[in-house]
């Protein structure tokens, strides 16, 4: 079991035996670190050392005036110490042998204040000097489910996944992991370093690239401390691995926030994309495209090579939008052969329908065959890369729960689901799926799941039900919009290669 | 009360004494028109007439074998016959003295099939000789409040209100209808007008224009039957009240769908937008785009003519990549000037916050004090139009209710919300409400309200949030991006004016 993580000079940071939080709050509804620890069970494999001068208990362990009165050496520090402590604490870390120091504590040199920038250089030169490597300042630090590490007390899933985050925001890293976590994705290691002022991002895409957990990764950055090791870290990443980067700071107006929030030198907006385009790196604007680009990625469209699309819907005004969204993206609606046409002719009544691309023709989950006769008829057209199929409640079905005339109509739904754990009952999507994943199959052609976004009801269901055809490997996204914009990164992404 | 409707031409359209549905359905779960009017209450103002010669009785209602038969003349048919059957329904309309035929029927124009084309001519120049004025064919007709008059069985707002619609597609009036509906906007008429062989766009925004109940026109547009026509009312529409049209068919592959849809040409999407510029529309893209334009129209937006805005939010990360969408969409984050820096810095702390603009500050909605405090000092500052303040639950807060280090959060909320009609129990909100509505007041800036999307739990509770804050005059809107464009667009339509 040890060996599996006896591979690289950084392992240990994500590997800890104990972990000492330092500051640890005297009010139990505080919250924060040590709380998060024990929510994810770490104390069930390792040791927590709470520490705090003016308790001696808490939740039942041991509360310790220092580190230094710790039973054992420490491997993992946490600090929630104000800065100007920090050093008094660095010297307590050289003794008692600690690896990493996570300093949670802001207030360095992201203030802009000269006094708290020299702080900031005096602990790293301390940590330097006695090898210790720290993470942050000012940042949450470590989610790593496979050894129960967390840093948020809500419940992150408890599973690890093939997803590698490494964040200059810790609020962004928690929205990371829930947003994604709803929709089926699950993570090796997920690291919030703000700052960055010494294991920065180079570190942990040198790191992730070599990690055999991780198969996709995914930073959000807002500034680089150095420019060689980041490009040659960069490039050996997205050499090996899909590798996602969230930019902050592109602009004029967000490069002055990152300043302020990590102390970071955006750089240039231009300068970066063509890095990102030179190394195979796809470079995203949200957490929203980020993930639909994993799904994307894990999903029938991973391989999608070129941009023609037929799209299946119902209701004309729909169609109409939707076809502007997906061509405004960049990718195409070929026109359907005259031969197909005919042949769509002998099963598609005349009124209220269009054979033209984009389809317009409702037909739902329940009509198996008649599902499949469409696809294949559809399959032979000579312009087709994959397939757009409209699903969706119209949303003001819920309150009454009435069937109507939509192309698929969503089942009741049962029990409350977090993160996909329990089953919501829908035999009407589950056969949708059956019939996709055999299609997809056979037609080897991806087919992507568009749900109508909801106004009303429960975002539960609607995650579960993304979470069921992630499973399937079928794609499925919010909006044309979206599922449009992450094929065309992908595309290009594939033809960068 | 009825000389109040007697002031256009066209008036009689809207304000039918009597309505027949002709091919109403046997099947009482099939819904469709009878049962939409039925839910709406119109037979209580009143009366319908359900026509099918197959059946006597229909839900405790003489059915009649066919119009000639109904006891009175009619003055609104709604046609649900296959088209080939229509022509003789027209020569019954003449004797019955119908004003309105409303074609729900489809298959004429928009097949492209010749004969079909032919039959939706014969059908006109009935119609026309007989002065029968038509909607559609191929459309779902009228929903108008004060009238008790709706298309759709599902319950949309009883309550009238001052937002008209007109559109081409059926699904999007009634996404239209819900979508705002949900944030508390009502209508004063919406009608779906399909391929508008008779009564066209032109006829509904001229309408519109005159209507003393709308005070917002909205048109979702496919294609333009005649041209100066339809110049001539936008024109007039458009210098009287606010106009938001989407356009459908503003690329080749929209087009195509479009022509396949209500059998319109789309024309130049170049020549659409330089129209619309001139004539002072507001020219948008989707649905959600046109909800937040009128909720901007109707809230202390409104009147923006410059676009500088200071942005308040907590979490670094999210500030930075806030700014980025707020700056790309061509607003600005002004720089805060040195003195007012220094008044921030007398109530502010240091670590983790920013005063630059945005400004990081977690700043709840019940430290009313310290609100006003922040929100009056940057009022000083020399360049400020507008204000976003970030709010929202971290998603991940939902499952278990926990308070977290969020800017605001929400309360429990207790009752299922359809419409706004009833109760969320939320006072910390109420209190940010009433104090925004204050500050708007004294300050004269408006203060958006930008709330961090949701991915789990129920959207019903950020429905009734958005309804609250409508009714006090405060902007709220989904994300930076979305409040951005909007306000964008504002600006510009103010300039243009």
């Amino acid at each position: 079991m040890k060996k599996k993580y006896n591979k690289h000079p950084l392992d240990f940071i994500f590997h800890p035996k104990n972990i000492a939080v330092v500051g640890v709050s005297s009010n139990e509804n505080d919250g924060g670190h040590f709380k998060a620890l024990l929510n994810s069970g770490f104390d069930k494999k390792h040791t927590i050392y709470p520490v705090n001068p003016k308790m001696t208990k808490i939740n039942n362990f041991t509360c310790y005036p220092s580190i230094l009165e710790c039973p054992t050496d420490v491997d993992y520090v946490i600090s929630r110490l104000p800065a100007p402590l920090v050093p008094e604490l660095v010297k307590q870390c050289i003794e008692k042998n600690v690896k990493t120091l996570h300093l949670f504590t802001a207030g360095f040199n992201e203030t802009g204040d000269k006094n708290r920038e020299k702080l900031g250089e005096e602990v790293l030169n301390m940590t330097k000097k006695a090898g210790i490597r720290v993470i942050g300042p000012n940042c949450m630090g470590l989610y790593v489910p496979g050894e129960q590490i967390s840093f948020t007390e809500e419940a992150p899933p408890e599973e690890s996944g093939d997803v590698f985050v490494a964040s200059q925001s810790g609020v962004l890293a928690a929205e990371f992991i829930f947003r994604l976590a709803s929709r089926g994705i699950r993570f090796s290691k997920v690291v919030s370093f703000g700052n960055g002022a010494d294991l920065s991002v180079s570190d942990f895409l040198e790191y992730a690239a070599n990690d055999n957990e991780t198969k996709y990764v995914l930073s959000y950055i807002e500034g680089i401390n150095n420019g060689k090791a980041f490009l040659k870290s960069l490039k050996k990443c997205a050499s090996v691995k899909p590798t996602i980067i969230i930019k902050g700071g592109q602009t004029e107006e967000g490069a002055r926030a990152a300043s302020s929030h990590t102390g970071s030198l955006a750089g240039s907006a231009g300068v970066f994309e063509s890095l990102c385009k030179q190394f195979g790196v796809i470079l995203v604007d949200s957490i929203e495209e980020a993930q639909d680009i994993i799904i994307a990625m894990k999903t029938s469209l991973a391989n999608i090579k070129n941009n023609n699309v037929i799209s299946i819907s119902s209701g004309g005004g729909n169609s109409v939008l939707s076809s502007d969204a997906i061509s405004r993206s960049g990718l195409v609606l070929p026109m359907i052969n005259k031969a197909v046409q005919e042949e769509l002719r002998s099963f598609i009544p005349m009124a209220g329908t269009s054979i033209y691309n984009p389809i317009d023709f409702g037909v739902g989950a329940n009509q198996v065959n008649l599902l499949k006769k469409l696809f294949r008829t559809l399959s032979k057209n000579k312009k087709v890369n994959c397939f757009f199929y409209s699903y969706g409640l119209m949303p003001w079905m819920d309150n009454k729960n009435t069937k109507a005339n939509t192309l698929s109509s969503v089942g009741k739904f049962n029990i409350r689901n977090i993160f996909g754990k329990e089953q919501f009952k829908n035999e009407s999507f589950d056969l949708l799926l059956s019939t996709f994943k055999s299609l997809q199959k056979t037609l080897k052609l991806p087919i992507v799941i568009v749900h109508r976004s909801r106004i009303q009801g429960s975002l539960d269901e609607v995650n579960h039900l993304a979470c069921l055809a992630l499973e399937n490997g079928v794609p499925f996204f919010d909006s044309s919009e979206r599922a449009s914009k992450a094929i065309t990164k992908i595309i290009k992404w594939q033809k960068a290669r």
